[in-house]
């Protein structure tokens, strides 16, 4: 600012009104929006006065302390209304400077377009794929009220909070919405509440046009609790529409009639206020018409007084000290414990219990379909880590997630760690980002891969928010057989493999599945994908070297003294390039074969242990894999050869279309003499 | 069979009851997935009854000439019950064989595990993949409703027919059909019937714990006629409540109560009857509660009879040839441009016609972003093409997919060729398959690239089924800017291209992706995804050689007399790659720069023309594309370099990134001297 501007307290002195207070959200969102050239007011402008009641009268939370764990969670699930977050974190005492939101959506700045997970400012998802975010507050409902059953005891409700999300029409038109909703309803997520910017319009225009469905019927018909044909401008509409969702058992949804761009005398209530600055001159009307008389970026005392939630917030905190030290005292190892799962910390005797375990399973030369290793190591696991819970999209006996102390949970006891999800991928999925972003759970869930579809973009946001989200994906090549082309993967593996900071794992028998549990569950900065078969795989046997090289990704799994090809396999080809192996062996050539469970981890490993497992000096390269061939040639060059799959399949017997396809130890014998 | 069986007409010789007719696919079913030992005969045995129902007293269709054009259209959504589809096309007289049905799920057999899109014996679209097939079917009746708009006329309903849909508990749980069945509602879609097969279980058991909507009040709640609690094992109800269906002008759901594995004395109403065999002992005591006295895959003349579909639906075609008779003679140029949409051909003119668009196209050096040449494309090639048909995931303004020619689509009036789809990426992608389904239509969609995601198992579908969707993906990698991570694509684009039968089109310039919507108009045979750029990108200069080369997927789009290194490029990178050789030139370094626009087309090349592009002795490549590496290593091999994006990108604005990020000219200069 070039002058230094009177700061006011309220134009006559008098208190700040709810709607001053509010107002400062409108400020601080349009003059970021334009101050960036880019960005949404609309609906920061719309919600404020929700904002405002939600924050200042319902909130328990502490900016002092933002990690607090039984802090309420707030999800923005509308994410392009990302200024809405920002100046509240700002305005309620968050550690965001009031620089960081003159910098919005600059590089570098903690206030990006869309709000990115950073608990420390109050953003607990990432959110603006639309959908995602109420799904994410499901799961962290459903997350506290499971950590409340495992938790609490009489007279003792140490896990109490509450999962707030806003949302738009975008969000309750994607399906996602669906999947969560209807959940959320069945397992009577009753803390869960949602407010929801009915304000009609979204980018196409009034959508009258494409969105016509009765929102409170819909979410009346999943068993929820919904308030409709609230004012929400209105203070005390909204005040009594939370207090009748406070005193319902059922997830809620308070429909707010808002007005998208309030204030914004020639643009609000149109899609011009949705994704575009108001511009300078509507700017000034805006301000005029708000009464909103101070400065861009400037916030009067008295509001900022109104606004700031600190000492509320310690005092919050301090009476759930109270609560927890009464805790501590009568079940010390239960408070300890769950200090623990809070703080994302393992069991301590983790590392030696899973071990030990894994030295058992692979003691075993058993054959098992990975899947089905991937459950021997679940029953492992398990009773060493209680805070895994996990699930299925309505496969568990396919995807054999359920293992011996599994316990289903339902709407009327909370008390497990098993959820069967219903045919609902997507949900699942970003349900399983938002148990994972609560805190207090290490959670997997299932379903075929092919379907990974129909998730991957949670999948994607568990990548780019760095969180342990655990896929157990099935049936994961043509080897499922006759279900045919619809369910057998191709494309997947590889693709997974693109996603920046996703680890897929497909490991070739049960003892390489049970390092790739063990991984996933050691991974706490990033989902891991297990791709698993349906088909029995045979034992491998390994020397302790070998063994403790599984978790580097890719190691020499058959060597041969001076090998004059390498053949690199994964999951259910490793068998036919060992006996390919073997054969050429017979015939005087010497084969290495290279089992590359994890593309990922083999790349993170040092140049030295690269070079040790593909000697650069050793071109003469195959890679096989049951699916599309496009990944592996960075690994074989421009000379190598890779034995893939890039068409659909067919529906047939496993074996058959194994043989059909090419994996088969014969071709890959005669592939390795071509190259030689 | 060992033994001749005796052929009975119904065990007393009286004609065959309606149950009896129904028992003709239960015994089909139970005994193909017998004989395959693996199969779903719960759904056919649940839906029997509703099936011989509609079969028998509704649908209209022509077994002998499948593809009549105005024939109803029936999907299976609940795809894992193909033996239902696979019996009622045996049974009904369409080309499909008893031997075919003994062969159900064999390498080569046209009975695959789930219903591959066959219009010859009566299955309109490949299902498996849930939620998708009742989605596939609202783009059918969209498509009927907006066809009829465009040819009907007073007192000549030449296209006047029905899409019928079965779904289970699986397609309701899906996220897809809320988007697909609210967007029904709204665009009072009301030849559209489903009936929803309520049996109450899914895999994981009674679906009670994990689905309890109110399902007809959901459905209500998007202004569908609901008719609910129906006995699905009552003819006369069933009658009754299709009845009331067809009296109603909105999408219907008839919600049925249903008994899965109806028949099977000691697993029926379990989820034991859902996804395996029966076994011998439960089929022999089947058959006898059934009073089913044939042996497998016999069926008596008298049921053979009392299913045969021939006759009558000669008569309804013969009927309607008359229809289309008179319409002929008052509407003959009508009448002759329905026939050619509907049989998929281009106009006569096109070739000419699209050709004289390009050149003038071409002759601009405007620099456009390509999501606005997209536009500018559409400008100029939609006059010529009334079969098009587009709309947008609620991006219209940002996916510019509205052309001067658009006209929307709504509930009230189908005679347009725009639809605003809704925040529905999904639906929309599944919607769009449904159209060209139908036939007589060419759809695109739009939505931003990141956002394919969503709908990715809906491309791959497309794909499957050879048919020809096109998408228009736009804000292509971090080109997009302040959006920020959430937005930016990184992996899609890669991702998109490992998808069998997919073409992946990210032209450089405004001529480019006239050439790519140009190629995507006319491949039949699969789908297109258009990848175009928020930001402007400069027009390249082309001889006419390279102009016709663009269509081949990669071109020398830039050369020097003896180039030392490739730089091989894709979209908005095509820009700096020419301007890296431009500088590098100065320095006296030659330098070929390669524009692949569509790898798919290129890769289809012969290897001559290939290697005359990237001729093999030229092995210093480097390969530029904002996204991830992974694919192009088989292009530039172990010895040369990819400069992509590996990781996610980050909100600020998309100068700074490209700079960031190393894509820039000196960055590429950099790393080819690195490599001569």
């Amino acid at each position: 600012m070039a002058s230094d501007p009177e700061i006011q307290t309220n134009g006559d002195g008098s208190q700040p009104s709810r709607r001053d207070l509010a107002n400062a959200i409108r400020a601080l969102a349009m003059d970021a929006v334009q101050a960036a050239n880019s960005g949404h007011p609309g609906a920061p402008m719309g919600m404020a006065d929700i904002a405002e009641v939600l924050w200042n009268d319902y909130l328990s939370h502490n900016p002092t302390n933002p990690l607090w764990i039984n802090r309420d969670r707030f999800v923005l699930s509308n994410g392009h209304g990302s200024m809405l977050q920002y100046a509240l974190a700002h305005l309620s005492g968050y550690p965001l400077s009031i620089d960081e939101i003159r910098n919005f959506r600059q590089l570098g700045s903690r206030t990006a377009g869309h709000p990115e997970y950073e608990p420390e400012i109050g953003i607990e998802t990432t959110t603006g794929p639309l959908g995602q975010g109420i799904t994410n507050g499901a799961g962290m409902a459903l997350a506290e009220k499971t950590l409340a059953a495992h938790f609490n005891r009489p007279g003792h409700d140490v896990v109490d909070h509450r999962t707030w999300v806003f949302l738009g029409d975008g969000c309750l038109m994607e399906g996602i919405s669906h999947e969560a909703c209807s959940l959320a309803g069945t397992l009577k997520l009753g803390k869960l509440t949602c407010f929801y910017d009915d304000n009609g319009i979204s980018i196409d225009g009034e959508v009258q046009g494409w969105f016509t469905d009765d929102t409170p019927a819909r979410f009346e018909a999943y068993g929820w609790h919904v308030v409709a044909d609230v004012d929400g401008h209105d203070p005390a509409a909204l005040q009594s529409a939370v207090d009748q969702a406070l005193a319902s058992d059922k997830p809620s949804l308070i429909c707010c009639k808002t007005i998208i761009g309030f204030g914004s005398p020639n643009k609000q209530g149109t899609a011009a206020t949705h994704g575009a600055p108001l511009g300078d001159d509507e700017i000034a009307a805006t301000r005029k018409a708000l009464g909103w008389n101070y400065p861009p970026f400037v916030i009067p005392p008295a509001i900022s007084a109104g606004w700031d939630a600190r000492s509320k917030g310690e005092a919050a905190e301090a009476s759930w000290n109270e609560v927890f030290s009464a805790y501590t005292t009568e079940y010390p190892d239960l408070a300890a414990e769950l200090e623990r799962r809070m703080a994302g910390d393992l069991p301590a005797d983790w590392a030696a219990a899973s071990d030990a375990e894994i030295q058992k399973i692979a003691a075993s030369t058993d054959k098992n379909a990975t899947r089905k290793a991937s459950l021997i190591t679940l029953n492992a696991f398990a009773p060493h880590l209680p805070e895994l819970i996990g699930g299925s999209a309505d496969l568990t006996g396919s995807n054999l997630t359920e293992h011996a102390t599994s316990k289903w949970i339902t709407g009327d006891d909370a008390d497990g760690n098993y959820i069967s999800f219903g045919v609902r991928e997507f949900g699942m999925a970003a349900m399983l980002n938002g148990i994972v972003l609560h805190g207090g759970f290490i959670p997997y869930g299932g379903t075929f891969l092919t379907f990974s579809d129909y998730a991957r973009n949670a999948l994607r946001m568990a990548a780019l928010m760095e969180i342990q989200t655990i896929l157990v994906f099935t049936h994961d090549s043509i080897g499922l057989g006759e279900d045919g082309p619809t369910h057998q993967p191709v494309e997947h593996v590889a693709s997974l493999r693109l996603m920046p900071n996703m680890a897929v794992w497909r490991p070739c028998d049960t003892t390489e599945t049970a390092v790739a549990w063990k991984d996933a569950i050691e991974r706490r900065n990033g989902p891991s994908s297990l791709i698993l078969s349906r088909q029995g795989l045979p034992a491998q046997s390994r020397t302790e070297e070998q063994f403790a090289n599984i978790r580097k990704g890719g190691y020499v799994l058959r060597d041969a003294a001076e090998p004059q090809a390498i053949v690199i396999a994964t999951g259910s080809e490793v068998e036919i390039a060992v006996a390919a192996a073997e054969a050429l062996e017979a015939e005087g050539i010497a084969v290495r074969v290279v089992s590359m469970p994890c593309v990922e981890a083999f790349d993170a490993q040092d140049a030295a242990y690269r070079e040790s497992v593909l000697p650069a000096a050793l071109d003469k390269r195959v890679a096989v894999e049951a699916g599309v061939t496009e990944g592996w040639y960075r690994f074989v060059g421009l000379s190598g050869r890779v034995i893939g799959l890039d068409r659909f399949g067919e529906s047939a017997p496993a074996a058959q279309l194994f043989e059909k396809f090419g994996f088969t130890a014969d071709n890959i014998k005669s592939v390795v003499k071509e190259l030689l």
